[in-house]
Parts: C-alpha cells; structure tokens; sequence
C-alpha cells in the first residue's frame, strides 16, 4: 500500500463511521479518497480605490467569492489602486506575475491592446444584458481569451455598472458648439468620439477626477453613475448631470487571472475561480442597479443637482462620429477588425430583439 | 496523534514534496490538512421537458456547476417533467425529500403559497435586472425564504427568460373586446389578469400547450419567447405573435433546495450549490438574449408568423386590471402583503432609474 491509497483508506474509514453516526441513506452514499489539500495565496491588484462602492466592493467580492466556495483553499488578499502597484500598472503586474488576479476596465489597456475596448464598453454599442450575451454566448469570450493570451493573462467578464451617465457639466450642452475646447476626462473610444467633436478629451483613474474638476484642470467629466458619483462627490464641482451614457451603454468589468497561476490549480478550484466572476458579474450589476435611483434622488434632491438629457441632434451627431471612430479602431489591427465584426453583427441582431421586448415593455409600463 | 492528525500530516509531507518538484514559491505556500471528502448524489426534478432549450438546459446548467465546482463530491441527476414526479409536482418532491433539487417557476405554486408569484414575474412589474437587484440587493430574496421555510425549501433564482412575449394569436388583438372569451393558457397573476378582462385563463406545463393549441382547446397561448416558442412549434397553430409580454416582463427561474440535505453539506459546499444557481441566473437570460432575435427572424422570415405590437389602448386598460388583480393578491395573507409593499417601493424607485438610463439609451441608440 503505498501511502497516497493508506490516506484514502483511512478517510474512507473515516466517512463510514460519520455516515452511520448521522443515518444518511440517499443523499451520501460514498466517499472520495481524501487528498492532500494544497492551498493558494493570491494577490488582487485593482485599478479602483479600495472598497469603492460598485467597483471596489465587486472586487472584493470576487475575492471573497473564491475564499467561500474553495473553503479557505485559495486565499486572495486585495489592493487598491496604488497599494501595491498603480491603476494603471495593474495589466503588467498580473501579465508579469507579481499579482494573480487584476481587477480593472478593459479600455484602459487599448495603448497595448488596440482591441481591448470592445471588451469593456463601445459608444452606442451593447447594453449589460446584451454584452453578456455576446460574451458568453457569442464569439465574445473567445476573442478578448485570444487578445489576452500573448500576455500570458486570462480575461473574465466580473462585474457590469449598467448604463452609465453622461456626465457631469458647468453649462448646459445645446448643440455639438457646447463640446468644443471641452476638457473633459473620457477614457477609451468615447474620449476618441469627444475629441472628433472638437472636445480635448483626458484619461485619469477615478481617484484624480474629483480634485481636477474642482481645480478646473478638468471643464467637465464622466465617471460611472449616481451611486458612484456621489460617492466621488462630483455634484460639488459641476451642476448639470446629463444621461444617456451613450459612450459607456454597458460597461463590463474584467478580472484577469495570470495563466501560470491558473493552471497550478486543480480542475474543480480552477472551475471555482472563473464562475465566482461570472457571480460577480451579476451581483455588480445588481448592486448598481439597486442603488442608482436612491442616490440619483439625493443628487437632485438634496444637493440642487439638474438633470439633462442630451438633445437628439447632438445625440445623432455623436452617433455619427461614433460609428467612424469605432470602425477605424478596427482597422488597429487584424483581432480588431475581428472582434468588431462579431460585435457588430451580434448588435445588428440583439438591438432589434431589445426593442422589440424590454424596450417596448418599459414603454408600455410608463403608459 | 489521533487518526485526524494523523492523515493531516500525511497529506502535509504529500504537499511538501509537490511543492519542491514544482518549485512553486508564492501561490501555493501552506497545505490544509487533508480530510474525508463526503459524497453526495442529488436529484434534481423540473417543470421542464429534459434539455428544453433555454429551461431545461439552465436546469442541467445548475447540475453541471455544481458537480464542476465541487470536484464531483456532489453529483445532481437532472429529471424533465413526468420522468421522475409531474411537471406541477416538483415542490411536494422536493419538500418532502424525494429529491433534493428542483427547477421550476414559483408562480406554479400560488395555490400553496400566495405569495410565490410575486417571486417570479408580476404583470407590469419588474424586468429581469430589476428583478435581480430586487432579489439580491433589497428583500426579495429574504422574503423569498420566508415564503418556503415552512415547507422546508430555500429558494433560489436560477435562470431569467428576459420580457416574455405576449402571446400567439389567430386574430388581431385591436381592443379589449378581442380578449372577450378567449380560452387562453396563462398561467399566475397574468392568467387573473385575462380573467378580469373576460378572458378563460388556462394553467398548462410546457409539454401540454401545443397539442391544446392545435386541437383547438385552447384559442391562444403564451409560452415564453421566440427562442422557446419556435422548438414548440407554436407557429403551427397560431398566426399572430404579439409584444410586449406584459404579464411577464423578466421571469425568474427557480431552484428550490431541500432545506435538511443542504444544512447536511459542509460550508464550501453550500456555497457552491448557492451560487451555481446565481450563475445559471446570469447564464440563462444570456443564452435568451443571444438567441431570440435569430429565432423571431425564422420565425417572421421562414414561417410567415406575424409580429404585432398590442395597442397603446390595450395595453393601458391591462395594466389597471393588472394593478388591480396585484393589490388584491397582495390580501391573500400577510406575507403576500409585505412582499408587495416591498416590491412596490422597489419598482417605483427602479423604473424611473431603467427609464432615465438603459431605456433613454437604447432610445438614442434607434435615433
């Protein structure tokens, strides 16, 4: 008996005895032979300021997640940004192994991978529900897996914010003239769109954009939506709040795992760290969807914040510039070019769905 | 050293020696002592015909996680409607043990518990991330547990079907005289709904509702979407497909759990049973999302179904009956009373939220 079957006879013996001492019958009928139980310590670096509602909070919970259903098998400690490495070092971090798992936004990679974009959000492009569809049930997974993978990282949908807003404004928006000269921070290929429209756009972690926009380094911002822009407190430096989000219409959240990592781990730890994102997704978009109204009303209610919607006219503009940015983002590179072509014949299908079914449903709820 | 430490150290010395061959320095740096690894074979019974598309493959969706996730320690048997109980027994089965799983809608069971509609779609209620973030981020699911408690079920939401359908038709539905006498299978409040409008609402499982169609026992039908209505091939009996499926505007899927053989699962293992429910929720409404739209196309384009939107006029006068029938239901007992006073103070906060977000986007989206 070599040892690995003495361990397994033993736990068999063991399981036995527990079986007669509590009278199951169908529910455990045999025992596994117990292995030895090797454990992971793994670090998260995220791009968010630690425990920030939403982003923050749906790391942790992607952390804890693992801790749960692994029983302790992997542990996984967070960081902030700027715990350990930058906001925007997380990508090299976990590509180079110093962190296992990385929690951030897809389009803030697009310097390095010209197709990231399409990973997280495109303007005027899919919604939460849409984007999951075409992630999990589309060709959407295994393309951003082929983006990743000469980085040695596995990329994971874990988390959505929903629609996000507009923005946050000094003046009222009337026509395309209101966004040139426009400083505004819009990071991946709504920034591109802005600076079409004559607007200066700037890309900055979340954490700098209050500061800016009350120094005036910043004439006007985006950031997620009211649960996380009261949060930042950005009503105190800008007045006009405008939706829709017409450059961020869904934004997933990733974490990215370091592929090293995730082949050391046993088939059944490997399954559990991939679907505690998938939880994660859902949660997040959950969360947000749970508490965007109560902290839209505190907005408008209580800090004398306006509520805008964009005009047709500048939305149709921005629709225009939006579809020639996205195109030519596509002609980056081959898995671009492949990537959109997915997205988009996925969009031209999923759309009319959506608005022949929620959409039309909303309407009739608001008759 | 007793028998427990024993095989801990064992499986101790085991890792040591992998740990050295492979050279793992920070992800694997401790071992937990190895145990005996219990197994459990579950049953799981539907509601559904076995591998129907959408229902009955997030049913073995469920079971799959949960084998995957737990290394094979928890083995599920999935069951379609009439192999093991009948579509319409599958609480009773579960309740009373004969099986430890089922997949089901809680608007079934409204006979037993009146307030298991409110659970899975409300006429003119929730849409399917509201619901979630009901479910999840307020009460719902609390209340949820309530509900079943005291007939030993915890319920889970499983699955989504997004907004349903209306409905097939073989007439124009112009105003509500077309309602008038109509034998129709629609089952929960939606079926109160149609009763009120004069209307004969009939409850039937899934398998039961072509035959019915055809052989005119029944006038007209709602089944689910495009996706699920083509694999019945209800376009066979019925000319007109109406929008939107006002009383089911985003269904939640359950997956009732034994509440005796879950308490006998060790902790890492009741949270993997929980939470591969929450990713066949995410999972099933991204598998409806990504495949309704190519079905409604063969559906118009293949099978000359007609696509109608119900009129404005219509749709207000349900959407009274429907408050109407909700209010009352909500008298049935004292729970129903809670449940709804909680989802009524969600969705008033939530659909103003959707409106100003997701649905001013995918307005912009059409411009």
């Amino acid at each position: 008996m070599n040892r690995r079957d003495f361990i397994g006879a033993l736990a068999g013996a063991t399981a036995a005895t527990a079986m007669t001492a509590c009278g199951q019958k169908e529910e455990a009928t045999t025992t596994a032979p117990a292995q030895p139980q090797q454990t992971f310590e793994w670090k998260m670096v995220t791009t968010w300021p630690k425990n920030f509602p939403g982003l923050g909070t749906g790391a942790n919970n992607v952390a804890r997640l693992i801790e749960e259903m692994s029983g302790g098998r992997i542990k996984v400690k967070v960081y902030g940004a700027g715990e350990l490495v930058g906001a925007f070092e997380v990508f090299d971090a976990v590509s180079q192994g110093n962190a296992q798992l990385g929690h951030a936004g897809a389009y803030y990679w697009k310097g390095k991978i010209p197709s990231a974009p399409f990973f997280s959000s495109v303007p005027f492009g899919l919604t939460a529900t849409e984007m999951n569809a075409w992630l999990y049930y589309g060709d959407g997974l295994t393309l951003w897996e082929e983006a990743y993978k000469p980085f040695g990282l596995i990329p994971n949908p874990a988390g959505n914010s929903g629609t996000q807003m507009g923005g946050w404004f000094n003046k009222e928006i009337n026509s395309m003239d209101d966004l040139k000269g426009l400083k505004m921070r819009m990071p991946g290929l709504g920034g591109e769109v802005l600076k079409r429209a004559g607007g200066l756009p700037v890309t900055l972690p979340g954490g700098e954009i209050f500061p800016s926009l009350q120094s005036g380094a910043l004439d006007a911002t985006e950031w997620v939506g009211p649960y996380n822009d009261l949060a930042f407190g950005l009503y105190k430096a800008a007045k006009y709040y405008y939706t829709p989000g017409w450059h961020e219409p869904g934004t997933t959240m990733e974490c990215m795992i370091n592929e090293k990592a995730f082949n050391e781990l046993p088939a059944d730890l490997q399954s559990i760290v991939r679907n505690a994102m998938k939880v994660a997704n859902l949660e997040m978009l959950s969360e947000y969807t749970a508490h965007n109204q109560q902290a839209l009303k505190t907005l408008i209610e209580k800090h004398g914040v306006v509520l805008k919607h964009f005009p047709d006219e500048v939305l149709r503009e921005l629709k225009r510039l939006s579809l020639e940015v996205v195109e030519e983002a596509a002609k980056s590179d081959a898995l671009s070019g492949k990537v959109w072509a997915s997205q988009k014949t996925f969009m031209a299908q999923v759309s009319k769905w959506t608005e022949v079914s929620e959409q039309a449903f909303v309407a009739s709820r608001a008759l």
